[in-house]
C-alpha cells in the first residue's frame, strides 16, 4: 500500500474526527428550547413574588453584568440586590410579561435573546425590550450579559 | 503492519484533523484587537461626518438589529436610515467619544462588547451605555446587534 493510498484509507477517520469536533460546537436544537423555558421561569418567579428564583436565570458569577440607562450593575449577589431594593414589595413588582422572543444561537454554548418586557401595576405600566446573552454551563444556560432599556 | 499499528500511525493526522477544528472555533488572539479597531473606526468616521463610514461596522444584512428604549430597527439599511434621519447635520452629531470598552469572546466567531458612549453638542451631553454583539464573518468582525441606551 503506498503512502498515498494509506492517508485516503485513513482519511474517514480523519474527517470523523473533525466532525466530531465541530459538532460538540454546534448548537444542540434544543438550546432554543431550553433557553425559553429559562426565560419564562423567570416570569414566573417574578410572579409569585419570588425574586431568588427569579434570579435562577442568570449565572452565579462575578462576571454576570446586568447593563440599563447609563448603569452597570456587576456580579449575580449584586444584580439581585438591585432588583431586592428596587422592588421591595408585591406592589413594585406587579405583573411581568415577557413577549415577543427571538431567539439566536451563537456557536453552541452561546446565545443571544431578544424580547419585550412589560410590568402591570397599580399605578403604571412601565415596558421595554431585553437583550440577554446566555451561556450554556453545567446548570443549564444561564444569563451572563442582560441589557434592559424602557421606553421613556 | 497491523490494522491497529496503522490506526495508531494515523492517529496523529487524524488528533491533527480534530485540533485544526477546534482551533478555528477558539477566538484568536486578535479577535478582540480587531473589534476594538472596528468600533474606533467607527467612532473616527462619526467624527468626520461620516454616517456611511460608521455603518461599516454592522453587519450588512436583513437581520442586524439595533435597540433601543422600546424600539427594535432591524435590517441594515434601515439601521442606516434612522442615523441618517436622527442626525442629520454635524450638529446633532456633536463629537462621539466610546470608552470602557470590554470586549468578551463567545467561542471563536462571536464576542460582546460594552462600553460608554457621549455625544459632546452645543446644547446637551447625552450619554449611555451599548452593547455589542459581533460576529466574524468573511468581511471581519461586524456588529449583527446593537443594544444601546441612555441616561434618563
Amino acid at each position: 500500500m503506498s503512502r498515498t493510498t494509506r492517508i485516503f484509507r485513513f482519511l474517514p477517520i480523519a474527517v470523523g474526527f473533525y466532525l466530531l469536533a465541530k459538532g460538540v460546537d454546534a448548537a444542540p436544537p434544543d438550546a432554543i428550547t431550553e433557553i425559553r423555558a429559562v426565560i419564562l421561569a423567570q416570569q414566573g418567579a417574578w410572579n409569585r413574588g419570588d425574586i431568588d428564583g427569579f434570579m435562577n436565570g442568570y449565572a452565579r458569577a462575578r462576571s454576570t453584568v446586568f447593563v440599563s440607562e447609563d448603569t452597570v450593575t456587576r456580579g449575580w449577589q449584586t444584580v439581585r440586590d438591585r432588583y431586592k431594593k428596587r422592588y421591595s414589595d408585591r406592589e413594585k413588582m406587579g405583573t411581568l410579561t415577557f413577549s415577543d422572543l427571538e431567539i439566536t444561537p451563537l456557536g453552541g454554548d452561546a446565545a443571544i435573546a431578544l424580547g419585550r418586557w412589560k410590568l402591570k401595576r397599580a399605578k403604571d405600566e412601565p415596558h421595554g425590550r431585553f437583550t440577554l446573552i446566555f451561556r450554556r454551563s453545567a446548570e443549564g444556560w444561564r444569563i451572563v450579559h442582560d441589557h434592559t432599556s424602557a421606553a421613556k
